[in-house]
C-alpha cells in the first residue's frame, strides 16, 4: 500500500455516448469501484470512435496518471478500433494473439470463428489479458492502461479481475452531513473558514432537488481519520447552531 | 443554418463526480439536447474542483469547437471556483456584476444576501448573463463557452435559455434497426462492407444484456436522408437474410 495517493483516468470510447443514444454509466461505476480501494479517479473523458482521438486521449493520459481504464470499443464490428488506437498510442505492433484466439474457442466454433470475431484476438504485442467471463474475447493491460469492453456487465466482471492487481493508496475515508433545507449561501462563510482551517479535507456541498423542494449535503473527505472527524464535528455543531436560529 | 457540422465539447466540473457519490447525467442529456438542434458533441470531460486543472481544461477545448457548455461549480461554496477559472482560462478580471445582483436579490433580502450568496454574482467582464429560472444565480456566456449549473434541473432550464441561440447545423439523421439475438460477429463483415461503401453514413453496432440475454441494435447516422435511406435498406436486407438461414 502506497501512502502517496495512487491516481487514475477514465476514457469512455463510443459515438453512441456522445450522440445521446446511450448514458454512460461504466464511468461513475469505476468511480465508486476506484474510490473504494483507495485509488484517485482524476479525470475522465469521453471520445468518438476515431482512432487519432483515441491515440491522442491515450497518450494524454497515461502519461499523466498512474492508471488508465478504457471502456468500449474492443467487439467485432468495424467501429471497434481501441485495441488497434491503444497499439499505435504505444507505437507496438498489434498481432492476433494465441491465448486470445484460445479464449475465443471456448465460445465459437471454428465454423463460427470468422474472420470478424477472430479480429477480437487481436491484442497489442506485450499485453497481458483481462478474461471476459461472460461473452469471452478478452480485454487487456498494456504499460498502466487497462482496456476493458463498454458492455457494463462485461466491464464490472473485467474490473473484478484487475482489481486485485492494482497497486492502491490509503483508502478516502468519506462523512457525509446531511445539511436539510438549510440553504447553501446560510453556511457557506462558515463552512470555507472549516475548509481552510482543515487541510487535508476536501469538503464539497452539494444541492439536489428533491420533491420536498431543495436538500443539501456536506460532504467532507480526508485519508487522516482524526482530522476527518474533527472537521466532521465543526460541521455539525454549525448546522445544530443554524437549526437553533429558526 | 451552417451546412459544415457544428461541433461542441462538454466540460462537466466536480469532486462529486469523479468519488463515485453522483452519477453525472447532464452530459448525456447535453448529448441528446445537441444532437436535437444538430450540433455534434465530439468530446466530454469531467475534472476535480482544480483551479488549474479547470483552467487547462476551457482552454484547450473552446480552441478546439465551436461550443463549448460547462456543468457544475457555481454555487455559493468555496468548492465553487468555476466562474474564477473560466475568467483565468480567458485572461479576464472578474467582478461582481450589477445584472447578476439584482437577479440574485428577486431572491434574496438584504440581509440573506451575504457574501457567500454575493459570490454568485461575481461574472467575468464581458460575459453575457444565463437566467436561471430556479433559483436566480445566474449562468453566463464568455465567447464560445456557455457556463451552466450543475444541478439538472437548473441546467436544464439554463440549455433551454440558450439553444435558441445556437448556430446550428443541418440535423444529423438516425436509423435504429434491431439485430435482437443475432450476435454481432454474425453480421460484423457485411456490415463492414456497408459502412465502407456508405461514406457520410457512420454505423454502429450495439450490445446490451437483456433479461432475454445479449441484444444487439445498429445505428445509423447521416445528415445526409437519401444514402442513409439506401445504407439502411443493406442492413435490414442483410438482417432479413441471417434470419432466413437459421
Amino acid at each position: 500500500m502506497q501512502s502517496t495517493p495512487i491516481t487514475a483516468a477514465v476514457l469512455v470510447i463510443g459515438d453512441e455516448i456522445l450522440s445521446g443514444r446511450t448514458q454512460d454509466t461504466n464511468t461513475h461505476y469505476i468511480a465508486n469501484y476506484l474510490h473504494q480501494i483507495g485509488i484517485d479517479l482524476c479525470e475522465a473523458r469521453i471520445v468518438a470512435d476515431d482512432e487519432a482521438e483515441i491515440v491522442a486521449a491515450v497518450n494524454a493520459l497515461r502519461q499523466r496518471y498512474h492508471y488508465l481504464f478504457t471502456t468500449g470499443g474492443i467487439g467485432p464490428t468495424h467501429d471497434d478500433i481501441t485495441a488497434d488506437a491503444v497499439a499505435r498510442a504505444f507505437g507496438l505492433e498489434i498481432k492476433e494473439d494465441a491465448r486470445a484466439l484460445a479464449m475465443l474457442r471456448e465460445r465459437f466454433s471454428e465454423m463460427e470463428l470468422n474472420p470478424a470475431r477472430r479480429r477480437m484476438a487481436r491484442i497489442p504485442v506485450g499485453a497481458e489479458l483481462v478474461p471476459n467471463a461472460l461473452s469471452k474475447a478478452p480485454g487487456f493491460w498494456l504499460g498502466n492502461v487497462i482496456v476493458m469492453a463498454g458492455v457494463p456487465a462485461i466491464m464490472q466482471s473485467m474490473l473484478d479481475t484487475v482489481g486485485q492487481k492494482l497497486e492502491v493508496g490509503v483508502q478516502m475515508l468519506v462523512e457525509t452531513i446531511q445539511a436539510g433545507a438549510i440553504a447553501e449561501g446560510r453556511y457557506a462563510m462558515q463552512l470555507e473558514e472549516i475548509a481552510r482551517h482543515y487541510d487535508g479535507v476536501s469538503i464539497g456541498s452539494y444541492p439536489s432537488f428533491t420533491s420536498q423542494g431543495m436538500r443539501n449535503q456536506i460532504v467532507l473527505r480526508s485519508r487522516d481519520s482524526e482530522r476527518l472527524e474533527q472537521a466532521a464535528l465543526q460541521v455539525r455543531q454549525m448546522i445544530s447552531e443554524i437549526i437553533s436560529l429558526d
